[in-house]
């Protein structure tokens, strides 16, 4: 991040190059990791579904009891400078809300707001037909519904995913399985049912539109499921604002289903991938 | 913190004004939570108890994959030179080592170090007198052996603390108490043995000192202690760092014991008074 020397970031009331871009050592999210965070892509210079990222950036916020010091009309206004002055039409999106300058290093102040935007590299057409292979991990995270900027476990377990030349780790919590990291996962049942966790997971924004989208052509369903439940699944696959729909082909070793994407998977993309454009089109210029 | 003017602290390779220290926005405990530290007091200009500080320091390092840049000599030598520098005789260090400066957000980099001095209040005899009321909480750390700077449960924890007119919480998991936040819990049972959990705890420099107090006048225990066994507990008291030991007197609205500082609990912070200060009279001038 320290050389893109013509991005510029916004830092609580200003707009200042990225490399310039500092806290205070005092700030509690160096302190004591406090933070919230939310994080959304610009195609064609335009953000993507920022309603619903926006909605859940203030409530992350609240539910850490930290206050955004901007009304939502005044982020987006920020938002649309920052995307005008930047020039970055394929990008992502990166708000902070820290726990501000705490004078004893424990106790909340005001919150610190850092907004950055970086180039985004979306999946290749290679790693969509490769599929992702991943791992598992009993663990869910303290508050699943906000999004904080506690990753200290999915950061852990990076060398583990290395080692067992993997993509991603998908946590569970004594077999009932939530989330990864950094993506919803979905599984299409031998019934051709589209299936998602419900309960301790991030309500993913790309997880809500996908969910959506399968709707109209296939059973849908939020609810448990199981490692078992993968074992005997057609499909799998994450989303992500990053990742869209991605196919996931090998869960610890073993193949899911026929071990390569499935038609559901590839389908329910092309109407994500549609989704998208309709929203780009739809905007006003 | 802003205002300490002529407080140095150190950074990476530099000592600099406090007021001065600043991360960029792209340091791992920024974008991720992701880091550790240590904190220790120095009475008398002195650092107590160091070794055993740093030694817990490199332990939550390598437990997160993280390289302190400095060996144990050159961090030792570093913390003399500010110690001298600031002139700060009774007061607390803290070393903080986060996961750098992440090109892509996510994966550690060459880790930062910060080590700022503070002054310190230490409880006062009122306090100790008056004792603590507590709350409890079932949760527990992540990763309790190490120390990060993941406090995310703790801080959100202080407006139920203070709604509730208690002074701190203590963690449990399923009815088996585990830790405070910042602070290890001790209790003395019907039959006067000092008893303190064991599994999932940080294991306190303060605690460890105190066992090995406890041991010498009274029977000693690390074991499983339940939420129960304080219900019919003589004393109960914590300890850390700041707060050495501090008598509680009442859990969740409840006495303990006669609901007033006990004699165990009082014996063992003249103990390690004494302890504290046959350590600054040993360390050559």
């Amino acid at each position: 991040m320290l050389s893109d020397h013509n991005t510029f970031a916004f830092l609580n009331d200003d707009f200042l190059p990225l490399e310039g871009a500092f806290l205070h050592v005092s700030d509690l999210a160096i302190q004591r990791g406090y933070g919230v965070f939310d994080f959304f892509k610009v195609q064609e210079n335009q953000p993507l579904f920022l309603d619903q990222y926006l909605n859940r950036f203030y409530g992350s916020a609240l539910l850490m009891d930290l206050e955004v010091p901007l009304t939502e009309e005044a982020l987006k206004a920020t938002i649309e400078r920052l995307i005008q002055m930047n020039g970055l039409p394929e990008s992502g999106i990166k708000m902070i809300l820290t726990g501000g300058y705490s004078a004893n290093g424990y106790e909340p102040a005001a919150p610190n707001l850092i907004i950055t935007q970086q180039p985004l590299t979306l999946p290749s057409p290679e790693q969509i037909d490769a599929g992702l292979r991943i791992i598992t991990h009993d663990y869910v995270r303290e508050l699943p519904r906000a999004k904080t900027i506690n990753y200290s476990m999915g950061i852990r377990l990076l060398q583990q995913v290395k080692a067992q030349q993997a993509d991603d780790v998908l946590y569970h919590r004594g077999g009932v399985v939530t989330e990864f990291p950094r993506s919803n996962f979905f599984l299409v049942t031998k019934d051709h049912t589209v299936l998602t966790p419900d309960k301790d997971v991030l309500l993913g924004v790309t997880r809500r539109n996908v969910l959506e989208l399968a709707g109209r052509h296939y059973q849908m369903q939020e609810g448990t499921v199981t490692l078992e439940d993968i074992g005997r699944a057609r499909e799998a696959f994450m989303t992500s604002t990053t990742k869209r729909v991605l196919p996931i082909v090998q869960v610890n070793g073993a193949p899911v289903g026929t071990g390569k994407p499935g038609p559901v998977t590839m389908h329910l993309l092309q109407e994500l991938r549609a989704l998208e454009e309709a929203q780009l089109k739809a905007k006003p210029d």
